[in-house]
């Protein structure tokens, strides 16, 4: 079943606001099994919003529009459906009654463009709106279901969830499940390259990789008679990825992300975390402590930004930054050392880098950064050379040392299985 | 001059992330004078995305898309649009060269799938990416200009100031002015509420505002036969706003953020500052560090997550925490008081709340926020209560622990000019 999504509204178009209507309901979408291809905005303008319903018409099966349903001249999206499909407006008494209690109910009157709101294409349904005046619609033609709702998002998801979404499912004939492999480390071109094979010869389940900075987002979905079925058919693709990808991939939960991972695994091997910051400033701590429950894991973090910094808190020599710079393996090396005896955390994360837009050399270019992690006193420091302008550097070198953490704890696991269950 | 916006990814259509890019194009579009009618979002799919370009090419005078210019299978947008305009593609030897310099800057080799981003239209115009791989593309026909952007919002932005923007101002008859005033401190309704007259009355030039988070953006537009003529016609109304909201407006240049003004400020008092951040957990460090040159400014960061980092660090009295709550006017204070003893920096910034999602109570919900700053010696803490999910409630809290450092700043200037100056 195809869906397509119409926003209504000159202040989408003007970009006075984030369309986050469309993204929802898209999401809602795929998540009851419903394909989407084009999502389109459109003004408060007759001629164009009758063009996008009309074509949205012909190609979808259900055409979900939000907005132009209040009570101004504005707003037109119910007078417009009507035309395409040919409706006479008449008034629906059950909604008059609702605008009348709507008002009441705040001890007001309503005016009496509200009347415009209680107007009904003949034959169309209405969906009650609990949270507003403007009643939802739903039209029915030969091939094509038009559903209308309200523009304002706390309006519009209640009305989706509770009258919507049982119509879609009636509606459909397919269930889909979809999982997500999260993998960190691995270029997007590389990691494209490692599954080509199994892109290419893509049907039931749908292979898609989604890049994020530092990271590959890999999403399986498959189809079925049940969910069961659309299960059985997307997790022997998930296993395979796994299987290539191993320790890279942190998490197939949907809504983990890396600093999650990182924080679930430091619970799991009941360690802390302790963060010295110079060119990321803080930004690895702000994303470990966004993380509900952090608590437990994380309770200092340092931002060394300058040497003295680095110097008193850290006990970073002086002559390690006259000698090799605060830009160096070294530094970084003595930054995590200095950071785990202060802070007696299991895991300490060091970083140390050129952000630019200056400050950088030949041998040492804007994007070098040296990231140091230590577990348990064993350490390793890696350089990495990123592109970008300043906040992509410092947010590639954030994913990059949680990674890297995350790297070193599992390896970590794997060598001293003794020793490490003897502390525990 | 009409704009028509197509956004190019599965991942808007499957509703995986919000489709931001096409509100940032709308507002610089709008900024500029060019009118848009229609927004559309696209798959990557080769048949549905002609469709999208050739629609658009026929309604606009140019088109502005963004995404699919990857090196993935996936990434068609060039193929396509190249098909519509009736071009072969070409390899771009400067392209090729700068695809090889960035895997090698990395110390990689690029694979077979990346030297795909070399390849250009002919005739095409090669924009450069400095921060990825793929070069943006600008096509022009007998009567429509294409223009090709990638779609990571931080490649796209700055590709579409430098060298978007400049196009746009070329091929307008009409000469457009907007000014940016951005205001912290004043919330949305109360904003408009302030300007409601000069909305109201508003035709050349014409004001819109944009509500973020803890900021609201006013954007005054004028038009006019020359630069100079809309910028007289701008200028009363933006001198008005300013006059309006005082201190609040932290500046009128569209690229400075809040942060940017922060440090400015103190560069130009030459004052130094420190964070110490319980709840916000290094975002404000993180956000101070990702302004260029703040090292003349910033030094050192605290993140006292735990009580106990809280004590050793910044000798926070046990007693204030047992008897007062780590989440406290008194532990904000002494925050404050412990991090200018310890950092002998001139302006001091603490944070400690409850950021949710569990931790509230009745007395101090989620969302309490105690906000400390000093400035040489004197001290201010106020109490917050912000709403939202966790990171809303860190991000709110950190741009109004950043602005009340300024209007402190600010207002320290106003009232001891002779001591400072003394100081200078």
């Amino acid at each position: 079943m195809t869906v397509e999504i119409i926003c209504v509204g000159t202040e989408i178009l003007m970009g006075n606001i984030i369309n986050t209507n469309a993204a929802f309901l898209a999401e809602q979408c795929a998540a009851h099994g419903c394909a989407n291809y084009y999502q389109t905005v459109v003004g408060d303008n007759a001629e164009r919003l009758e063009w996008a319903i009309r074509t949205a018409m012909e190609r979808a099966d259900v055409v979900l529009l939000s907005g132009g349903l209040g009570p101004t001249e504005d707003d037109m999206t119910k007078e417009v459906a009507a035309k395409v499909c040919g409706r006479k407006l008449v008034e629906d008494a059950a909604s008059r009654k609702a605008i009348e209690d709507f008002f009441h109910a705040r001890g007001k009157e309503p005016t009496e463009n509200n009347w415009k709101q209680a107007l009904v294409p003949e034959g169309g349904h209405v969906i009650p709106n609990p949270n507003g005046t403007a009643p939802g619609i739903c039209i029915e033609d030969d091939r094509c279901a038009l559903i209308l709702m309200p523009g304002p998002p706390e309006e519009m998801k209640p009305m989706f969830f509770e009258y919507v979404v049982p119509q879609l499912v009636a509606m459909s004939d397919q269930v889909f499940y979809s999982k997500m492999v999260k993998v960190c480390g691995v270029g997007e071109s590389r990691a494209e390259t490692e599954i080509l094979d199994l892109i290419d010869g893509q049907t039931n389940p749908t292979i898609a990789t989604y890049a994020k900075l530092g990271e590959v987002d890999i999403r399986v979905t498959a189809s079925g008679a049940t969910r069961e079925e659309a299960r059985a058919t997307a997790m022997p693709v998930v296993e395979e990825l796994k299987k290539r990808f191993g320790d890279h991939v942190f998490t197939l939960d949907e809504e983990v992300n890396l600093e999650q991972a990182l924080v679930n695994l430091l619970l799991d091997r009941n360690l802390t975390v302790a963060t010295a910051e110079s060119c990321t400033g803080g930004l690895i701590a702000s994303r470990l402590v966004n993380v509900p429950g952090v608590s437990e894991v994380f309770g200092t973090g340092l931002v060394t930004y300058a040497n003295e910094a680095k110097q008193s808190l850290l006990g970073v020599k002086k002559q390690t930054l006259q000698k090799f710079g605060a830009v160096s393996e070294e530094t970084a090396l003595e930054m995590a050392k200095g950071l785990a005896a202060g802070s007696r955390a299991d895991v300490v994360i060091a970083t140390t880098g050129i952000a630019g837009p200056d400050g950088g050399t030949e041998e040492k270019p804007v994007g070098t950064v040296y990231i140091g992690v230590g577990v348990r006193g064993e350490y390793v420091v890696k350089r990495y050379n990123f592109r970008g302008n300043r906040g992509i550097i410092r947010q590639a070198a954030s994913t990059a040392a949680l990674d890297l953490a995350r790297m070193q704890v599992l390896s970590m696991k794997e060598k001293k299985t003794g020793a490490f269950h003897g502390l525990l």
